[in-house]
């Protein structure tokens, strides 16, 4: 394999705990579909996190978990308001579009994150059937762009979607990362933030894949695995899926890889900040830095530890850690880097 | 976990060699979405089996896999033309019309295949632009219901198809059984037969998940890759779904799985042959066994060995064996359901 | 212009009391989309016709009526159950299938009607997931095969639908040829029995174009304006649709012309009945007659009155009557018919 | 009626001539669907405008023609790139993102245009299967703002898409307007400027309904006659569509009503810039005027003469002439205004 680098904590593999997880149910036939004790168990670790009242619906990836949470809450005649940066906006190939038949709505956005007096410009034309109606507020956390929304923050777009009649969307492929990075339980800011649907990510974090939907009010999920299905997200051996959140959940696994990660990009940050010829361009808040690097030096650092080009107008890249990534290679990297330079 | 029954082949759980080849590939990092060795390792494996000039794709399910197909091969004014017991047609919830938006032409089917004669009536209105342009025969290798199409039966439609300007598409879920049951190659079956785009599946077959979509033809691969996206088919972590397909090929496990299931079915069948009271519906061809049985005895029975009802209006039940479905198994159920009647 | 002719009851022109009540509103500036004066009367027309506690949405065609009328009651993964000769399984060139997502499941028909016996096998997997959720039986009056449905055996699918949970959607392209035919008011056979949603056709009974979609349940249509103008029937000058509404109604239009039409269709059938070689293969319920004349007189016999082949398997044809059909059309094509035999 | 108003140039009525055309066609049969000698003589009217090599469809409105347009032009997993003022992004309730699945591109644009700097920004990710693909850059002629694009423009732009694998495609709902504005023939900017596909406009110019969309390439609209069904935009009784087109070429009409529309908007636009307290906000380049006027003088002067607010955030109101606008309703409008200031 290859040897580790800062271009995705998707390139990490899979935490050993969960592997084993993975292997424990492995045992005699199980009724496929999620109608099986692992699933039940992963559910109610879940509704340990979240409170009782919520539906999980485990699906296989991101994009399928955006697309389910922005499918239950929307007609096609729909609008989502969301940041220019958010993945259902630039990295889904257009799956929301193509599966809800919504039009999305990307907001100018700086450090990732949209405020509440930028999504109020787009929040007009109500009744208006010209007009694509506004319906859900998607935001990510943490963001595409490293940063993390406080509480107040999410607080303040709830209660704007909410007193508007739309609901409010969480993008949470690296929702562990953003939990340690406020160091408050996740339902502190989903749930009793306001958020109404949920994509719980795992697999940046550790796991193999499969991802979660939560849904905070059972009214909205109450057609969800119709939709999961014909979203073509249902998995039919799930157990192998939800197995892999025992381990995540009660061993605190999600907290130890997330914080490591976390504390990785921490360093690294630290570091880089001592580089002459290096500009950080986001403040580091959860387990991504981004930085400008001379563009001359990227092929050659890349050959070193691989990562991606993040805005190539203006030499912008892109570092993620993840739960694997050790001190060694952040200091390795930077010594590298310095070289280079 | 379960006892083993005869529910599903999805319900076993997954073949000890497969578990080992994806641990073994959780070390370091990899570049993820597919652009890694074991990715193209495993794609070099689909190509010693049937040929240079095929694109593989690696999705989630078999719904997914179906679509993508689909998908490639249509543009949402065609129909495609399958049978009344496909799985497209009864068991996607609609998954190909949202995503392709085709019509389905089902054709009434009594032993899940369907016939060039019954093809043919649905071969009409072509130009006539207030009818859906029939686009695409989907069959499905092993059927439903259990059944093998011969060579010489998907060369025929294979035949009619092409003549007409339209694509065959074969969902094989089951396609190592099928194999198994031919006594053949992949390739004999399906692109030597004129297939032009094949769901490979394995998870029926021990594998985890992931299945794999392979073109036979180039030019209709080539905007693939977007769709798969689209239709959130990406798997980011793949070395772990095409990790899987190392030993299922190299080491024949395939054949060792597909082999014993559809023997195990053979026993079955055998078995209950002897019983009066039970009228088997289908020859079992490949590892399902159908059977009518009385009605008052199927819950104690699925207290014993799950499985599903098949068709509740004449009591039919569905019997399938999986690679890990051992002789006692099978002893045993025919015991017990002797003893109840 | 071509001779009158027995092809389609789209062919004909418009009746003379119609273009000019769309003349007459052809003054000053009015405001678009429906909120003038004009549609405002002829939604009341409609009030009086069918009651008070309608919604009605004018549109621009028959297949743009069914599909605004499905989208309303269905999410896609509902299916939506029809005969198999019916224009929206036939003749809509999938339009349902794309702009729903939903799955049509066509029922065989004999002489174009369905039958609660028949629809009842089509109701069953609710709430199993893999299982396109059966959400709307659609019906057509007058059929595609010129047949009209009673007042009792619409009222008996209705209640099977509402039973098992689904709605009943009508297809009323023929609406007045239905109408003249069972001699009762419109709503009798709609609204009072059991008919959710209707399209109201106008076009084949000499009307310009636009058709009113009817809704029965103002649950139902809260959203249908996005709906309508998201699937692009939303017409800007909508007075000149709606003004042809006004003698429509107001001058018992629909009423003359129906009947005319039906009764030339009558004249039509007396008159082929005497001939030897012609064999009917419906019986004329509404301003459709449908033969079975040898295949060698058909093109010219259609050089003479042009006409469609229905369905040249069996060399059966289709003859429509319209609102300006004459006595003399029909005795002169019966002439040359018997010429040619 | 309501009296003539600036409230958009859908509010007016028909051209008499148009309206004479449409009753000469009222006669006998005609074969629907536009195998009509009416639609072939409007097709050839089109010719002679455009050139020979064309393919023409008619469509019911300026929604379904940019949709027909743009859903030859692309797959689901294509973006269009479009100005945020674009009709297609604001006033279309999403049916573009429903019937085609693709993402729309808003650039932002004070002037209702945009230029290939701005486009060349979206012109990335091309082969990256995350990323939807550019695909069709979309410009409207006239612009929402009642601007126009000169022809160098044009053929930038064109330049721009075509060398990156992009098309173009013109939203022509005003091109009357255009043509004379720019004192061109319609194809000098659109076809031999680079322009792949053309909703052609004439509702707002005068016509009843009913809009052209012209493909300069008939390689994209061999398979259009489909995608038109399939988008509901098929017109049974299409003759008197095509009616409309015969007298708007023949008798230079579109030009007379352009001509006089344009003449007036720069009258009422002349008039304005002599009244202080009203700012133009956009120069006057077709048949519409935008001006910010006091908020608290609007709901009167909406009522002596009904106009629409454009922009409330900053007061800016738009008035639209008509070809049915007179110089006294110019001076009258002029005269209320400055009274209520």
């Amino acid at each position: 394999m290859m040897k580790r680098g800062f271009a995705s904590d998707n390139n990490a593999g899979v935490l050993p705990e969960v592997l084993k997880a993975m292997e424990s149910v492995n045992q005699g036939h199980t009724v496929g579909y999620g109608d099986d004790p692992v699933t039940i168990e992963a559910i109610e670790l879940f509704k340990k996190e979240f409170g009782e009242d919520i539906d999980v619906y485990f699906v296989f990836n991101g994009t399928g978990a955006n697309v389910l949470g922005l499918s239950t809450l929307t007609q096609s005649y729909n609008s989502v308001i969301c940041a220019d940066t958010s993945h259902i906006q630039v990295d889904e190939c257009g799956a929301p579009e193509r599966f809800t038949g919504c039009k999305l709505l990307p907001v100018k956005s700086e450090k990732g994150k949209i405020t509440p007096e930028q999504i109020e410009q787009y929040l007009h034309g109500f009744g208006f059937e010209h007009h694509a109606q506004p319906g859900v507020i998607s935001i990510s956390q943490v963001t595409e762009l490293g940063t993390v929304y406080s509480v107040e923050e999410i607080k303040a777009i709830a209660g704007l979607a909410h007193s508007h009649g739309l609901y409010l969307h969480m993008d949470g492929a690296r929702i562990a990362n953003a939990a340690v990075a406020l160091d408050l339980p996740f339902k502190a800011f989903t749930k009793e933030a306001g958020i109404d649907v949920l994509s719980f990510g795992g697999t940046k974090n550790g796991l193999m894949m499969g991802e979660a939907v939560i849904f905070f009010n059972p009214e909205l999920s109450k057609n969800a695995k119709y939709i999961r299905k014909q979203s073509m997200q249902l998995f039919s051996k799930m157990r192998f899926v939800s197995a892999q959140f025992l381990p995540y959940f009660k061993n605190g696994l999600w907290k130890k890889s997330a914080t490591h990660a976390n504390q990785m990009a921490l360093l690294l940050e630290k570091e880089v900040l001592k580089i002459k010829g290096v500009k950080l361009t986001q403040k580091t808040e959860a387990n991504g830095v981004f930085a400008i690097i001379p563009q001359k030096i990227i092929e050659k650092l890349q050959q070193e530890y691989f990562f991606y080009v993040w805005d190539a107008n203006r030499s912008e890249v892109r570092w993620m850690t993840s739960f694997d990534t050790t001190e060694e290679d952040v200091y390795d990297f930077v010594r590298i880097l310095k070289s280079l330079l």
